[in-house]
């Protein structure tokens, strides 16, 4: 049976581009659902009850959610070609945690940036460099986080990528400035094709988000 | 080489109770270094510098931080005994769900009902029994959350078991009027001494709890 791989996506959402990014790299065709989140479709509610987010990836009719496990579940199913995690448990157990800490901190932090504005905003800009920070000391001078070779720390971290511009243009501050060894190891993500053609222009995201501002009554 | 095993437990944390579990279930022997949270120790502070947190797991010197990392990190290396997870890489992604779903959704809830009062307690109850519901409806008639045997699900959610007397005296409400069924669950899990001999009782957090809330200057 050929696999049927279908992913509920939503082209500016950072944990979407996770998942199309590892598909990418694997070589995996796969249909990509637009959804609308203000008007959720049946499929969503169905294959994810319980959080109802995207994204969802749905493998011979099977629904797997939350964008790191999908990442996990990816690169156990197809494992025979550009291993996402590491085999060492040691190593596999540092790539999830800096995964885990990009969801616990980055993920709160930038939605503070984009999606407030005073002191909140002011909150989210301080906790959004503490934790970049952190980021490039692990990076240190390695070329990817795990070491030689691109994988699940780098994706789940290079699609904030997309957003920088949105976040430095609403917060006024330069993250290149602050963090030049981020910037330039993002720079190497992207001559990746996989994350060249998964990854969204930052001007389209700032439009949406200015969009969406508006929308929630935030300016 | 034999293996050293270390944790940085603290006696009535639901997250290192998870890890004493798996260490039993395993059948790993190690020591236990009882931490002060209100002073941290430089090991602490060593092993874990990016949360500052407990449990860490420390293996013949390397230290590994968060709890679910620890667990399947401990199923990675000691694996001919006792699986934790399945080897099918769906019922992974669900084992993995269900386990993320309990440490956004429970652990929240829950530290609202113990460290705030009035308005706020009364969310962390609603949060929490929502919770509760859809974990019940998940285990259905199965013995376990993975079905036949015990396993990752089960280790993430029964440690909190612990903590229902201090809940239900704190909010004021029955777990077992609303929940039966993972009531039932729970006491099967209590039948295994690898759970029994990691739990703490019920009465002793309550009084930790009341103790906490005092110097939190929360009553």
């Amino acid at each position: 049976m050929a696999d049927k791989v279908t992913l509920l996506d939503f082209w500016p959402s950072v944990y979407c581009m996770r998942v199309r990014i590892a598909l990418a790299e694997k070589g995996i065709k796969y249909e990509s659902k637009e959804q609308d989140l203000f008007n959720k479709s049946p499929l969503l509610l169905e294959s994810n009850p319980v959080h109802k987010k995207i994204p969802v990836l749905v493998h011979n009719g099977k629904p797997i959610c939350e964008s790191v496990i999908i990442l996990e579940y990816i690169d156990a199913v197809w494992h025979d070609k550009a291993p996402l995690l590491p085999s060492d448990p040691y190593q596999r157990a540092q790539a999830r945690f800096w995964a885990d800490f990009i969801d616990k901190k980055v993920g709160d932090a930038t939605k503070k940036i984009w999606a407030t504005k005073g002191e909140e905003q002011e909150v989210g800009k301080k906790e959004f460099f503490d934790a970049l920070k952190l980021l490039e000391a692990e990076l240190g001078d390695k070329p990817y986080f795990g070491g030689e070779s691109f994988g699940l720390v780098d994706i789940a971290f290079v699609v904030f990528y997309s957003w920088f511009y949105t976040y430095e243009t609403l917060g006024n501050f330069s993250i290149e400035a602050e963090c030049p060894k981020l910037i330039a190891w993002a720079k190497r993500c992207l001559e990746k094709e996989s994350v060249a053609k998964s990854l969204v222009d930052g001007k389209k995201v700032f439009e949406y988000v200015v969009q969406l501002r508006k929308r929630l009554g935030i300016d």
